[in-house]
C-alpha cells in the first residue's frame, strides 16, 4: 500500500504524518521486516493475509502449540519448517536472522512472557490489544523492549483504520464544533468455552476483549485523557458462561475539557460496535467501527451531510497496522501506538473495574 | 382516536389495558372534559391543538399573564373571555363549572404552585413533566390532590405513544431476549436568554428538560427501578449560557437484573434524542423517540428484520395523552402516570445531581 496524499493528511490529524514523511520514499528499496507470528488461532488468521498486501511486511516463522497447523500455516506463507517453533524452544528465534519482529497474538495473560521474550531475543514487538492483564506486567513489557533496545507497538487496528482517521480529522477540523458527549458500545453473545472466559487467560470479561475498543476510541475521538471514570458491573445470565468474568459493563468518563462519554460493552448481546459524537455545529457516527469490513459514517454538521462507506475490506486494517510498524522499525521511529498506550488503557481498565467493585 | 385492538394490546403491555377496557365502550356517551390550559407557551401549543382530535376532552379556559394573547386564543378555541382568568384571579375557577380539570404549561418551578391551587379548587391536574423542582414539591402535590380528591397525571408524552408503546410491547413480549444494556440520549444547542437557563424558573439543566425523557425510558423499557446510578456533569462553553445551570450530564444506571443503561443529556449540542436496547436475542433501537413526530423503530431480533416509520404527526401524541387522562376523570380509573411517576424521577434527578456533584 502507497500512502496517498490524503491517506497522509488523515494521519495528521493524529499528529503521526511527520513520522511517516521519510518513509514515502524510502520504502521501495528496503528489506522487507520478517514477522514471527506467536499464537496460530482467529486473529493471526487475519493478521497473516495482511502482510501479504504490504510492500514492506512478510511473515518468515511460525510460534504454536500445534506442529501439524503450523506446517500447513508454512506451506502456505512459504516459511520454512525450520522457522516453526514451539512455547518450548521459542528463545532459539534469537539466531534466526530471518526475524526481525514477533506478533504476539496469544490469550491476554501471555502478552507480558512472549513480549519480554521476544525482547530479550533482540526482536521488536507488535502486541495483540489489550497490551496485558495488569499495570505491573505493561510496565515490565515496556522497559523489556527498552532494556533490549526494540520497538514495542500494541495493535490498535483503529489506529490505522481510513474510517476512523477520517472521524478523528472531522473533529480535529472542527466540523462538529466543540465536541460535548459521544456514546460508544460494542460487544457479542460469547459461547461458553471459549478462553475469553477465563479470568486466568483473559484478566476480565468484556471489557478486556472489546470494551476496549469504545475506551479507547473515546480518548482519539476528544484527543484528551480522562480525569475521572465511574462504572458498574453485572453479570444477568447465570447459565455457567459467567462464573469467572463479568457479562456487562457500563462506564461514564469526564474528561477534562468537560467531553463526556458513556460506554457499555458486554458478552450478553450482539452490539456492532459504533460511536456517536455530538458537537455544537453538529454529530458523527461511525456504525461497525470496530469491525473488519462494514465501517459506516454519517454525520451532519453545518448544513452538510455525511454518508460513507468505507469499501476496504478485511485484511486491509491489519496490512494498514504491519506496515506502519515495518516502517517504523525500517526509519527507526516511535510507532503511532506505542506500549504507553496500551499502558494508559490498562490503567484505565483497571479504573473501571475498582470503580465497578471487581477485583483485578 | 378510537383505540384499535393493535393499540389496546400495545398498552397491555404497559399493564394499563385493564383500566382503559371500560372507556371504549363508555366514552361516547359521556360529556367532555373541560381544560384549562396554565400557560400559554410553546407546549400549550401542542397540547390544545391535541385536544381538538380527541372524542373527550376540550379546552374551556386559559390562565395567563398576558390578557391579549389569551383572547386571541380564546377566539379559536370557543372559551368564553369569562374564563380567561390571570396568575392573581386563578383560584377562582373553582367555581367555573366548565372546568373539570387543568393543565399544568408553566416553567418547571411554578408546576408545585398552581397544581396545589387547583387541586385546591376542585380540579383535577394533568402537570407537564418534570413534575416539580424537588421532592418536597412532588410530594406536596401528591398530598394535595390526595386531600382534594382530584386525580394527577404527569404528562408524559411518550407513555402514550405507538413506537415507544410498540418497542415496550416488543421487550416484554421477549423479541430481544435478556435484555442486557441500553444506551439513550437526548438533547439540543439552547439559545442565550431562554428561561430554561435559569436556575430559579428550571430547576436545573437539560437533565430537567429533556435528559429526564432518557432516564423515564431507561425505566419503561426495562420496567424496573434502578438501585444504583452515578453521574457526571460538565460546563464547556463558557459563553454565559451556563452560569445557573450545567451544559452536559451523562450518567449510568443499573438495575436489579443487572441491565445497565448509560444516558447523556446536553444544552449544548443537538441530539435528537434515541434509546437503543441490546438483548441476548438481538437489538432495537428508537431514533428521534422523544420528539413530536418523525419516530423511527428498527430493530433485528432471531432472523427479524424491523423497519418501521410511525406516520403519527404531531398532535398525535397530546391527543393521546389528552384522551388518557380524560377518560380516568371519566371512569374514576388511575392514569398510567400519576404523581409518583414523576416523583420517583425527581428522586432519580436528585441523586443524578447528587452524584455529579450538583446541589439542587
Amino acid at each position: 500500500m502507497q500512502l496517498t496524499r490524503r491517506d497522509f493528511s488523515r494521519l495528521g490529524a493524529l499528529g503521526i504524518a511527520a513520522h511517516l514523511a521519510p518513509s514515502l520514499h524510502a520504502q521501495a528499496n528496503q528489506k522487507k521486516i520478517g514477522y514471527a507470528v506467536i499464537g496460530l488461532g482467529r486473529i493471526a488468521g487475519h493478521f497473516m493475509p495482511g502482510t501479504r498486501s504490504t510492500t514492506n511486511s512478510q511473515i518468515t516463522a511460525l510460534v504454536s502449540g500445534h506442529r501439524d497447523k503450523a506446517e500447513r500455516i508454512a506451506a502456505e506463507y512459504n516459511v520454512p519448517t525450520g522457522s516453526i517453533y514451539n512455547y518450548e524452544n521459542f528463545d532459539e528465534i534469537a539466531h534466526n536472522p530471518s526475524v526481525d519482529a514477533v506478533y504476539v497474538a496469544l490469550p491476554n495473560s501471555m502478552h507480558a512472557e512472549y513480549t519480554i521474550r521476544a525482547a530479550k531475543a533482540g526482536k521488536h514487538v507488535l502486541c495483540e490489544k489489550p497490551m496485558a492483564t495488569s499495570v505491573a506486567d505493561c510496565e515490565k513489557m515496556i522497559a523489556a523492549c527498552k532494556a533490549a533496545n526494540v520497538k514495542l507497538m500494541i495493535a490498535y487496528r483503529c489506529h490505522y483504520e481510513p474510517t476512523n482517521l477520517r472521524a478523528i480529522q472531522l473533529i480535529r477540523d472542527g466540523a462538529l464544533g466543540q465536541v460535548q458527549t459521544i456514546q460508544s458500545a460494542f460487544g457479542f453473545n460469547i459461547s461458553p468455552g471459549e478462553w475469553r472466559l477465563s479470568k486466568k487467560l483473559a484478566g476480565g470479561g468484556p471489557l478486556y476483549d472489546v470494551g476496549i475498543y469504545s475506551l479507547n476510541a473515546c480518548r482519539y475521538l476528544t484527543g484528551e485523557e480522562p480525569d475521572h471514570i465511574s462504572a458498574y458491573a453485572s453479570v444477568i445470565d447465570h447459565d455457567g458462561r459467567f462464573n469467572e468474568v463479568e457479562e456487562n459493563v457500563s462506564w461514564t468518563m469526564h474528561f477534562p475539557s468537560g467531553i463526556l462519554t458513556s460506554c457499555s460493552t458486554t458478552y450478553g448481546a450482539n452490539m456492532d460496535g459504533y460511536f456517536r459524537v455530538y458537537g455544537s455545529k453538529g454529530w458523527l457516527q461511525v456504525d461497525k467501527a470496530f469491525v473488519y469490513e462494514g465501517l459506516h459514517l454519517s454525520a451532519e454538521y453545518s448544513g452538510k451531510k455525511l454518508d460513507e462507506a468505507n469499501p476496504a475490506r478485511d485484511p486491509s486494517q491489519f496490512q494498514a497496522e504491519a506496515e506502519h510498524f515495518s516502517r517504523c522499525i525500517q526509519n527507526g521511529l516511535e510507532p503511532q501506538s506505542p506500549g504507553e498506550e496500551g499502558l494508559r488503557d490498562m490503567r484505565y481498565i483497571t479504573e473501571i473495574y475498582r470503580s465497578a467493585g471487581i477485583s483485578s
